[in-house]
């Protein structure tokens, strides 16, 4: 790969996605919300898992990055997720993400089949890759066996970065396995590879070891102390910033996660709608809600610019 | 519901999806086979599990069934797959099957978030029941935790039951446990409800304790002895074929069943296009297929009237 390629480094938050109250996406506050995760220093991992991107249309998520790129948002912070079960899908997505200028994509192996090979799932992605056919594209694996249940392997990550030295640029290791990521790590940061950790709780290991920044769902309540960690960890302050990005963390963890980050902004940024999911997710019930919003109280949470209106 | 309605029962297919050398589906070859199952009568529940429907997007699904109809198949027939990750996907394709007269739906929980509620759901079936809104709409609740991980407990289904009576017409069950098949027959079936076995391997003990039929993807070869033995259960023979089905059964299943599905197909219809399946899925070796033939021929196996042109 070229040394003066500039590669999506630093934190990026796994953006939630807003609903009305038909259920349909919102893209007026969705705009809205990567304005505002720009603002704080944190990249644009649309469509993620936190993002309820799985209970998504692929219509619906081709419409919300248009959406984004119309308001404004520069695609080179955006690194969408692409990879859904259908191959069909997985290239019509990235292939307008790419058309879009997207600076990569994050790529789910399809999630249905269990127990599949490596073979099948190198195929997956090498026809994603072929099919796309963009000297551009920058795929970033997404390993997250607790959901997936499909998992992204060091032999098939070697494989494609035979295949693809250009193409296959990175992973997002949700495995929460540290050693998992060590590993990946040790095997192929030294040649380029940029290794996220799947949440901020390693963010600081992650950057001692050669990894490239974090996706985290916590980046959507609390980005800029993330985001200032992955730029100061080299400082005698880091593991303070990390102790207090854990303390925040551990508090939200402690409530199903999708749900508590959107009741967060809806309180922070004063704008009830956001605590709407989609099926087959529920809300926090208004019991859960006080007590989370108790919880980062006594904590002195903030969300600073959360609501302001440009 | 209805006393005189005519509702699904018996031995049904979840077809094989044929696919073109560039990974499409193959329309052509798809009513063929469509033909030629019910001909052997057995229903077609098209785009299940082992039709690799979740390697399907949401176009090539609605494509392939009005080309279903198109070609002739009677849609009372059909129970197609159309439960989905996305809401607004699973409501899109069961309102389709429905405007094309389909006899019901075969329907998974949205698969890619695990250990939600029961809450969740129910708010998943309830919202595309609602905005179907078709009366004629006759759901069949789709529970195969070993692939999808997102099991439908006999609460929920209760639950189901009690909001849409209905519309909520039976499950497939795809556990593998019989013990799970028997409870739902115990609790459900006396008042209506259609247990399908999620195989042929279950079908007479199904049958003995109330069921509906089976689902089976050994349908896909295999399919007039099976619905044979629906039809002959009460019979002093049922035993012993049910025994040749296991027989059967358990050669197959001693190959990655999708891909040996397909191969038979291809081998007994002197069709080898067939054996292409799509990513993450990948085709029996030669040797494999040499082996699986080998074991079929052994046990005088045959598909009559395969690959004979109408």
């Amino acid at each position: 790969m070229s040394t003066t390629e500039r590669r999506i480094t630093g934190v990026l938050s796994p953006v939630v996605t807003p609903f009305k109250a038909d259920l349909s996406p919102d893209p007026e506050r969705f705009v809205k919300q990567c304005r505002w995760l720009l603002s704080q220093d944190v990249g644009l991992a649309v469509f993620g898992t936190n993002s309820e991107a799985n209970s998504l249309a692929t219509e619906e998520k081709l419409d919300l990055l248009d959406r984004l790129v119309a308001g404004g948002i520069d695609p080179a912070r955006l690194m969408p997720g692409t990879g859904c079960c259908a191959l069909t899908d997985s290239v019509r997505l990235t292939a307008h993400a790419m058309k879009l200028g997207a600076g990569g994509v994050l790529m789910l192996p399809p999630f249905y089949y269990k127990g599949v090979s490596d073979d099948g799932l190198f195929r997956s992605f090498a026809e994603v890759i072929e099919r796309v056919g963009d000297r551009r594209l920058r795929v970033y694996l997404y390993h997250i066996p607790p959901v997936s249940n499909v998992p992204i392997t060091l032999a098939l990550i070697e494989r494609l970065l035979k295949a693809y030295p250009a193409v296959v640029a990175g992973v997002k290791d949700s495995s929460g396995d540290w050693a998992n990521t060590k590993a990946m790590l040790d095997a192929f940061a030294p040649s380029g590879f940029d290794v996220f950790a799947g949440s901020e709780t390693f963010l600081l290991a992650n950057m001692r070891n050669g990894g490239a920044g974090c996706i985290s769902a916590t980046a959507n309540v609390h980005p800029a102390p993330i985001a200032k960690l992955f730029r100061e960890w080299q400082t005698a302050e880091a593991d303070a910033q990390q102790a207090r990005l854990d303390e925040i963390r551990g508090i939200v963890q402690r409530y199903p996660m999708i749900p508590a980050l959107k009741a967060t902004i809806a309180r922070y940024g004063g704008d009830a709608a956001w605590v709407t999911v989609r099926p087959p997710l529920v809300a926090l019930t208004p019991e859960q809600r006080a007590s989370l919003a108790a919880d980062l109280g006594r904590a002195a949470f903030t969300m600073p610019g959360l609501g302001l209106e440009e």
